[in-house]
């Protein structure tokens, strides 16, 4: 497979010259990190898809735990994270709070050290409380970085956000790489337009990162995003001023409109997926904090209410019509799945059967860059010389399995 | 220890010589393979046995999970799974359906994809509803099949059956295997005589894949097997009809008879066992779907009361006067563990205490063949010349631990 | 790194010369091992610390199980088994009895075998019934021992006390190395005076294993100890008589109190830490098996009655300035942690804030020994000449992660 190693010691070395700088920090936000760190991570994700399809091992850690803690329920990620820890030759091990005694305040300090003595990355999905989640994830890297400082930690472990309230950057870096292999590079999606847009759903309260994710991290790239939502459907307002800046650095521009016909207009990517209203995940969070379960309840079935006045926001075969994009069909169309799918999963939902099925396995790739990018994550936060260390994988070329 | 390595050799030129062609298939029954098949799966996990022992490494991957979804309680083949997976140098990962979002129907094929992007091995346990386990395992199977010809996954896992509503397979080949080293060969089990038998518990709603893995894995070595009942507790009317096939076609017999006694006469081996009658399986997977409790204690109740009248039904010092066999104190007593034994376990079960102790380690060594049963799967399955692959860990003779 | 291996080479040498005899037993209690093997213990958690910190892999297993029971909540205790095994190359493996069917009687002697075919190590933490913990742990030893000496295992896992409600070894053993490293030498522990003293705590129930587990040991080492606790804090009497017996043997001495300055007074090194009072722990020993909900209640209520006419056993700054010792603000203050800390974690508990504050960073360095403390058990249990592999490792100095 000499393509595959050409290919692969193309993109080290454009990873060399691109520089980043994540070693010994954390990923939390894709704002935190400057545009070559994001470049970066695109690349080390690029080069350890090729060494695992050219069977060439990735294992550069010996020994060493993946620790994760879910705070919600999770499938495609959790195991991503776990797919990563064992590429890299970490030993995944998850956090479960109900199998410990973790509480907030003083305590998160010392048990971020207590479970990082031989730790090298620990990932958190933190997304039910507005305005916490972030915040917990912040505390635990000061912690651990008080830990390393202090000489109680010999190495420092890496906090990797896998969801909160505000971001989810192993989504939407996974979504990156697939827009740059879709349409060929990073440079190629400048000019590109790409609608975020809600879209309905049967349920209520799914998290707001990934439409946060997606606006704050495709306007780097020059591209022209629409958010597009019902009226009172509001994101955190900061991920839109992020994304304005962002907008305007990049070239790229940024609008929020209410209808979803205007925002799949010669669109290049469309990306509807339902999401709560920001004031009702406000409210959600005061109730649960308070555990006050009536007032829940009523608050889920008006907002099961409000939802269904929207239930034209779907993803149409007429809707994709409207596109441009080079995929037959019209417009790349994308998903974090699990998709709401009219008639499929649910009665009505987020997409029509025919649009979905059309892009399923189009969202299978999508899905399949995560356990890489998040590789990619832990590999560039983990060492300071990332492309040498991947360059002596390729010059090893140890089979990843018996050949 | 050259004696070891002199066998391993030889059973690797015996594995060579068996051409067998599970590569890029699934276990899911044994009746699904052919006699080929099977016979290379004993060696390869005897091979695996003596290079364990001679302290050889078998890891063949270098990274890669092994999924584990387990949708009933397990502890022998939970474990086997895990040392299986640690054996071959595969990460063990358990998929617990609580702490994600798997549903039935569509997000079966999508799930199914979303777990394996770096996976070798889905190992399932699927056995409470009667004529669903074993669909499901096929659907998973399609659907990472599916996967892989589309791209999506560059691997394709295998999926392993850990134990449906039809088959138990990776019970019934450490079975064999324990019969194979108790017999000296599979040639020397032609012409045995085998029980399988009911026996009572005061238990309710036990499997019915142990005794269907057995008649239909021991009918296809020319062995005599009596499957015994008492009336109304049958199996599902297919494992019958294959295990009557199989029998015809290897010049063995399969019979099933009513009387405890008459199926341990002159018997070689004896499997005394409780299982449900299939009827009340059926009507419990009716009633468990429909959510009704106060029906299903009423069944239940009756399914108890039932047994009790066949109490009768234990393996005693005098049934096991009745068998022939080369072990003292007549057949080889076998079990899948744990048993139920009368005065020890229970007041009164499926073993008298006497019989089950004199023969207690044999079943524990017997249950020891199922973690290198399942790593032989996951060998014939994953690479295309196994042999070839279990050579390279002669030559290399890499130490499993430190010397 | 070569004060490292310099270091790291000297410990191996003085490991060889105390001539440990460890291997194929047990860690249940220090008690049970000669000074030699404690001794032991310690040089080996101490090269393995090395050895992690100079980026020297400490993979001693290829493959093979590290299991894990909790019938209690853990965090620190489960991190450190799992980054133990991971060390030493063993999957992490954790026994849910809640998906498995474990019982105690017949049972726990097949069980223990069943997920042994391919393990090293079994970890387990029994520590909620009284009288009950420790007797388990021996039965599950027994039972491996019966399985290796009948040729159903291969190998003989060692089990490892992971709190009981007698030890709590791998504790006072991180302990022991903490103090080791405090003071400069075991030799200069002698004549040290240490006071492990009940302190105040709003929660009820904490196990009497890590007090226990203190005065067993440091009277071994010729330190004074001092236990002090409110009359009617007793602990289990055999281990006074356990800590006496040490003392005497060791030139130490052991007393206890009933009041915190008597203790404090001159004290190297303080441990104030709440448990509850051993006939309280047994009358909750009783009414649990007995299901008796509303009288447990009812103790517990009487407990923490009980409890708060002793809220001036607070390790204070007062009480701190009676103490000498080496470190600034007076002696060494440890914990197992949590600690109850007086207006941060609770109204009014085991410590004041600004004690626990001043000795934070270093009870986290106490904490970080366990993991290396766990190792140097599988270690040397697990191996005849582990000063030979231990030296193996420092030959190769294979690296840890990739440089």
């Amino acid at each position: 497979m000499p393509d595959d190693t050409t290919q692969a010691r193309q993109a080290v070395e454009q990873l060399q010259a691109v520089g980043a700088s994540l070693h010994n920090r954390d990923c939390l936000a894709t704002w935190d990190c400057a545009v070559n760190d994001l470049t970066a991570v695109l690349l080390a994700a690029e080069v350890l898809e090729q060494l695992y399809r050219a069977n060439i091992s990735c294992r550069v850690f010996e020994s060493g735990l993946a620790v994760s803690l879910f705070r919600d329920q999770s499938t495609r990620t959790r195991f991503s994270f776990a797919s990563a820890a064992s590429l890299l030759g970490l030993t995944p091990v998850d956090l479960d709070e109900a199998k410990s005694q973790i509480a907030h305040g003083e305590s998160v300090r010392e048990t971020a050290n207590m479970i990082s003595f031989l730790t090298e990355v620990i990932g958190i999905r933190d997304d039910i409380f507005l305005g916490q989640g972030h915040g917990y994830m912040r505390q635990v890297a000061a912690a651990v970085e008080e830990g390393r400082r202090q000489g109680v930690l010999s190495q420092r472990p890496a906090v990797i956000n896998l969801q909160s309230d505000l971001d989810h950057p192993t989504q939407s870096m996974a979504d990156l790489l697939h827009l740059k292999h879709t349409f060929g590079s990073l440079e190629a999606l400048r000019g590109r337009k790409l609608a975020m847009t809600w879209a309905y759903s049967p349920s209520y309260g799914k998290p707001l990162s990934v439409p946060q994710g997606v606006i704050t991290l495709m306007t780097r790239f020059g591209m022209h995003v629409t958010l597009a939502h019902p009226q009172g459907y509001d994101l955190v307002p900061q991920t839109l001023e992020i994304a304005a800046r962002h907008a305007q650095e990049s070239g790229g521009s940024f609008q929020v409109v209410h209808s979803m016909e205007e925002a799949f207009h010669h669109a290049d990517v469309v990306y509807p997926k339902s999401w709560a209203p920001f004031h009702v995940m406000q409210e959600r969070t005061r109730l649960l904090k308070a555990g006050q379960r009536d007032q829940l309840a009523a608050l889920e079935k008006e907002a099961l209410a409000a939802n269904t006045k929207h239930r034209d926001w779907e993803c149409t075969e007429k809707l994709m019509a409207l596109t441009r994009g080079k995929t037959p069909g019209g417009a790349l169309y994308m998903h974090c799945l699990p998709a709401d799918i009219s008639g499929v999963s649910c009665e009505s939902g987020e997409v029509a059967a025919s649009v979905f099925e059309r892009h399923r396995i189009a969202t299978y790739r999508q899905a399949s860059h995560k356990p890489f990018i998040i590789a990619a994550m832990i590999l560039l936060t983990r060492f300071d010389q990332p492309a040498a260390v991947l360059n002596t994988l390729l010059d090893h070329s140890r089979p990843r399995r018996a050949e």
